[in-house]
């Protein structure tokens, strides 16, 4: 058997879980999201601010993916959510029977959102579907504003970027114009988000989290289909 | 034939090329460096200031690995080096095949030191060894204090390891002793530089760059083995 035909088996077979996570998840009326970005990016810090931000309003479940340690998910923990960890050892992405394996440990009874902490990787993670609703590409103005046109694969594949530590726009070499306009040119459809984590300016994504929660809550009639955003004109 | 099986053969080609690899460049007596970090901190800018820095003292040649784009490259050749763009498209890392062809298009006579800018990974790049002579690990300050920790693989097959943006450190969460106790854990006899690129604070990498080009070259009786360091006290 040939090396392609391997990977393809392995990426059907991938598939064919992730399928049923979905449908898993779908029946559940939860939401739910695969955050992709580099280490340090901020994902797990978006995780905390997020979960106090929205404590009493949504049931948040998390999954956190790294090569090792249990660090993100004491931090989420403390936040006061339910978490699993998936260390993957050498391995550079999740995968959908990791997934699985990690919905079996998170009661989905009451759950109204799960977000999906990806292995801090802007490539692997890309090509391997979850079952998610929405994969969200996530970005820092740390790394420098070419970095959406060195990941065409990720910025294609993104229903929503997020661009954090905006805060520290002044101290670094990032030019936001140069970063959208390649955006533009690989996914003209998808939103940018610019947030400051550390500062707590979060709120088009709370929002953003809010209006799929509770459409997904509709589709299933588990839920209000109008919800009350936080702040006006959120994407 | 397994998966497992078919790993394996790829890693047994991957070696047998690097190893040729190896002997390639140790002919020539040249010092070269496989560079990983993850996207954006700050591997093309220590490139560019290595190069001014450097400039009519080490001829330097620089094989720059991106998934698009070669937008690495034009600034590596602004800065008069010559350099090799592998674009690996989806390919997550570079392997010993991709470098062996990169390596025709350098001309080795004459150089000194050659630095694979790998692609910007903290994971898939570690498990391929190239023929370098050394692997240098390379993080930054915004990224956080935990990403030693979370990546023990590069961590323990570093020869060198890079903290970079030390100059942002008044401004984001980062606790040296905190990075340094992880890596204490990890790999105890591995010397940790902090640099800031953008402020050009980069002396003990330069002064180690002298020093191992100096070596290589005594060993194949190229050139001087007493390099002048830049400062006193280089590692």
């Amino acid at each position: 058997m040939s090396e392609i035909r391997i990977v393809q088996n392995v990426l059907k077979h991938n598939d064919e879980i992730a399928a049923m996570n979905r449908q898993r998840l779908r029946d559940a009326g939860v939401f739910w999201i695969d955050l992709i970005g580099s280490p340090g990016c901020g994902k797990t810090s978006l995780l905390e601010t997020t979960l106090r931000r929205l404590h009493g309003r949504i049931q948040i479940g998390i999954i956190a993916g790294d090569l090792a340690t249990d660090r993100d998910a004491k931090r989420i923990q403390a936040c006061g959510a339910k978490v699993v960890q998936i260390n993957t050892g050498k391995g550079c992405h999740l995968d959908a029977n990791q997934v699985r394996h990690a919905l079996d440990e998170i009661d989905l009874t009451g759950l109204d959102l799960l977000i999906i902490e990806n292995v801090g990787n802007l490539i692997c993670p890309v090509g391997f579907d979850l079952g998610q609703d929405a994969k969200v590409g996530m970005f820092s103005v740390c790394q420098g504003d070419d970095k959406a046109a060195k990941h065409p694969h990720l910025v294609r594949a993104a229903d929503l970027l997020i661009l954090n530590k905006t805060d520290l726009l002044q101290h670094v070499r990032f030019h936001p114009v140069t970063f959208r306009d390649d955006v533009e040119k690989l996914n003209p459809d998808v939103a940018i988000m610019e947030l400051s984590v550390t500062e707590s300016r979060v709120d088009p994504w709370l929002d953003w989290l809010i209006s799929k929660t509770a459409k997904a809550q509709a589709q299933t009639g588990n839920g209000s289909p109008e919800p009350t955003p936080l702040i006006q004109g959120g994407i």
